[in-house]
């Protein structure tokens, strides 16, 4: 199979040139860029040299329809929803990391403070969180963001076992600096980021809407969540910190089967005994997850760990893929974390 | 005045060590180590060489109370309980930064899991965190915890004003390393440390009585917080992250008026008008505050941010002496952080 | 094939089985710790659950050759060279990534002021930097050091060629913390590393004497480098700069038609454009070489870097597995450094 | 005495207001931005909060020689030689920490590749290591860049002692980010920088001229030296590491009298047993020096460490403006350095 990827130079982009190197199935095709288009992949990014030296093309929808079976689109916000509507006109198939087909136009125009894509291109896109989704056979899918996933795959086993009381979730979520682009800005100056940890978006984040909606599916009555995240002085990893009210008590074995029923299975999610740290996941798919119940407060803390750039992004979006191709889920997958 | 120090090569004594070169008012006479015995400081410490050439010494209270007019106890927890005893035995004044003196004895004994001091001794220690307690003329002082400093700064003023669900508080703490002492063991190894974040003590840190009690000084309603506790990879620095659910909504203006009534005239803490980073207080005595209201969680989001060192440790101990001994508050501090 | 390691929670045997987990040919029949006996590996490193889930066992040198085709030491020095006899009486092949095995018994007592192994049991094992060495067939391979590595490969075609002064090779090399290993001890500490940079062992390395040793093959009359370590506060890397003087005047091109001589054909050793960073060879087995010369002096300048744990230790391990055994020499190797 | 800052929001611009505000004798009258004019200084700066509440001016040269007493420049290169005309030519005292003024106008065309200053105006200035320049009651000062200070310190009494070999002089130079300056780019965003070092300017950086000038005054005969620099992933911190081949055999005795002779009376200059460590300096004025003889290479290494911004920049221009006022040379400065 071809792919084309369009955003090649972000670093989801990049990140998807690693895992598709080694795909036993997926050949990349053509690659494109925004700003910098022209000479040779491994000319800009030396580190791929011999690797990727594929030329960075300008966007050409005809040329990838030409020479693809996929395009996958691995741009900032607000990109996706211009460029893919030849594809999606032509029912040629798209799978797009950004936050671009993920929410309604109404949300999306709320949240993200840009003119959304048509409602009309938006309900041919399935949200998909890659352990909850079935997606064989669909054309048109949304990637979830990174906190989203994280978030989401904590918990989601607790709302659709109905422990917990859906008011009192809270979740405080950090992450490393890919999290948030490549965007030169004060915020992602060397000095202002070490040595340093920055809460932002504190209850704007554009991640919300769509973990609410994602949770919703298990239980309708959620309305909502306090959401915060913050920057760590890391360049990969996410953690996200969630504190749930249990309806009543119940015992860590029992907390433990009600994961073990969901993700059992699932190749990429994996309940651990101790509390995940970040080295547990960077540099692969996993979701790690750990648990601990206070009963002084009643309070379960429930911790997900993943690395923002796989399974918040480029790797889940191979997983995504090979789950539309009907694929084993783990293909083109190294499986062991750089740990260090 | 002088003043010996007992613990010196402990982050907290090396802290003094660097407030009191500066203090206009104090001496240093006499420094004392468990394990370092031996040399001069700034021969096992070279940075210290031409500011501080004492040698270090073994314990002795005899020595200390000929030569000083009061002792600050810099030590690992369960030394202090011991060492001060014959200081409390002569009425002889001691300043004690470890979590020896903060707890009664059934307390320290179930979460220190260590021998109290003596009931009797511990009653004649005063529990102050600076802002909060009225020592000028007082002999014995427990300095707070870090954790609890930042914690307690950040929720008195709201729990005196009785604008929150107390059943409701959780706390996200974060802290460097320096935190956690110098012992070598492998979670403080650079490997496991960097470009990781753990979460640890999960609903079991020492300093969750401490912040109990103190909280309930404002509100003995108040049973008991959610407080968790995570290492960041940096040195230096704390964040409490508080989650409080409002019994009212309160506009922003109402809340700003909240602290400013508790903390107006206090010299090292900060309101700040944008959510605090760590960057706003390394190096220097100040807790800056920030907070975020949500109405659609109806969840008032509070943060403070310290240098654990200095607000959470040995600076806060100086404010102390000073408060102690009816000085400048200020005095000794150099009041700019180092920023970067 | 069936291999057994020794040495498995080292930094080395961490990473040997996630290179040796993807590796076509090989399956890892058996793991043995010193100290950290019993349960099973993924127990005490919860990021290998579901990849290795080997029980570590008690070292035995009869079991090991029952059930494998090779041992692999990737043990501290000082064990190998005791551990490695049995297998050696009876012929059974060894890889040896420790120190113990590459230098003369006198060498080797002098500059790790250790016992070494038998002069007989050393003149067995091949010392080999795999781009270097024909080993095909051979059953024991000394497995170069880190620091080695890198400096080797970037000196080693200029000598060669001989074009530079011998009497003037000044290296100034960098590490990052893996490659001290995982003992706990002041320097590891992770407060006295970061923000720290530590020059350590000058003029005392040990990697020393194998260097010159080396270099020596390719020109007797070289007599000594200048070679200096220092400590970065990252994880994995090494820079080894190198300052050389050139006998005459070369340009820019001359000098790369020299590298290129050598390594136009190696998968693993890459001549750059530009000076090359960590970030180009992190989680890769590549060692990237650059240069620039600075007519005014007369100095050339060469930068190469690595990754410690992977061509600096496991990797190149692997790269000399494959070349023993005549496989391809990229086998089992994820070619895409990880970059960030 | 009143002093006005120019380039008040730069690192070095800032951190003077740091060192200032705890100066016996010096006020800041005012404080001027180029591009982050308006507003206070503490509104942009929460960290200076109650500390420097002044309003950030737009540059006014009439206004400063009416208010002040003397002027700071803290900008970028090519900015101080435009504006500082005015005051040169109203003979109003200045002290400028940037590059404009310490080289000859063509060798700051050269390395620069910008306008120079006037040759006039050049002459007036002088260029001022504080250890090594006489400049009580002189009007106009140069400060000496980062990388050039911990050169020289370290280099001129070797040279001034007449015991090495001039002509293989290399020194391997690493800085922190803050070196670097304020400016957003692909070099300073924080994923290019952390885990990474990164070699730049090759032969090509700026200081190598300020440095030989400074140099040969101590011996003409001195024509270059090899100097290369490197980034650290730290916020601070210059390490210069110097090989020298000696003329002839000399004890560590021998080379310690070297540098007791020139600095045994210098507050800021201190030898060290060990070598040091950026640890030892940071947050202070203090250059540590320490020394390693290699008998086998007949290489002496000596390794000088500052921090950037303080002894590299505005801790500095302090000393030169107490030897300017012929105050103590300690005066304004916290004597000891931050260690962690």
């Amino acid at each position: 199979m071809k792919v084309s990827i369009v955003g090649i130079t972000g670093y989801s982009g990049l990140e998807l040139v690693k895992i598709l190197h080694q795909h036993p199935h997926v050949d990349i095709a053509s690659i494109y860029a925004v700003k910098e288009v022209g000479g040779r992949l491994s000319d800009r990014y030396p580190y791929l040299l011999g690797v990727c030296d594929l030329t960075i093309e300008s966007f050409d929808s005809q040329a990838i329809m030409a020479q693809s079976d996929l395009v996958i689109f691995a741009t900032p916000s607000g990109v996706a929803k211009e460029l893919a509507k030849d594809f999606v006109a032509a029912d040629f198939p798209v799978l797009d990391i950004s936050g671009d087909h993920r929410l309604s136009a109404n949300t999306y125009a709320k949240w993200y403070k840009k003119e959304p894509a048509s409602q009309d291109n938006l309900n041919k896109f399935t949200y998909s969180v890659a352990e909850w989704t079935d997606i064989k056979g669909k054309k048109f899918i949304a990637n979830p963001g990174c906190y989203a996933t994280a978030t989401e795959l904590a918990l989601i086993p607790l709302i659709k076992a109905g422990v917990i009381d859906l008011d009192t979730i809270i979740v405080d979520a950090k992450s490393g600096l890919t999290g948030a682009g490549k965007a030169l800005s004060e915020s992602s100056h060397f000095v202002n980021v070490h040595d340093n940890y920055v809460t932002y978006k504190l209850n704007h984040h554009q991640h919300i809407p769509e973990i609410v909606e994602e949770l919703k599916l298990f239980d309708s009555s959620l309305q909502h969540i306090q959401f915060s995240t913050s920057l760590l002085p890391v360049n990969r990893g996410i953690m996200a910190t969630c504190y749930v009210t249990l309806k009543s008590v119940l015992s860590s074995d029992e907390i433990a089967k009600i994961y073990h029923a969901c993700y059992a299975d699932k190749p990429f999610v994996r309940l651990q005994q101790d509390l995940p740290e970040l080295h547990n996941v960077i540099g692969s798919n996993f979701c790690d997850i750990g648990f601990a119940y206070n009963p002084v407060t009643n309070v379960l803390t429930v911790i997900s760990v993943i690395d923002n750039l796989v399974k918040g992004a480029a790797g889940q979006a191979v997983q995504n893929l090979n789950l539309m191709m009907g694929w084993d889920e783990t293909a083109g997958f190294l499986m062991t974390p750089s740990y260090l």
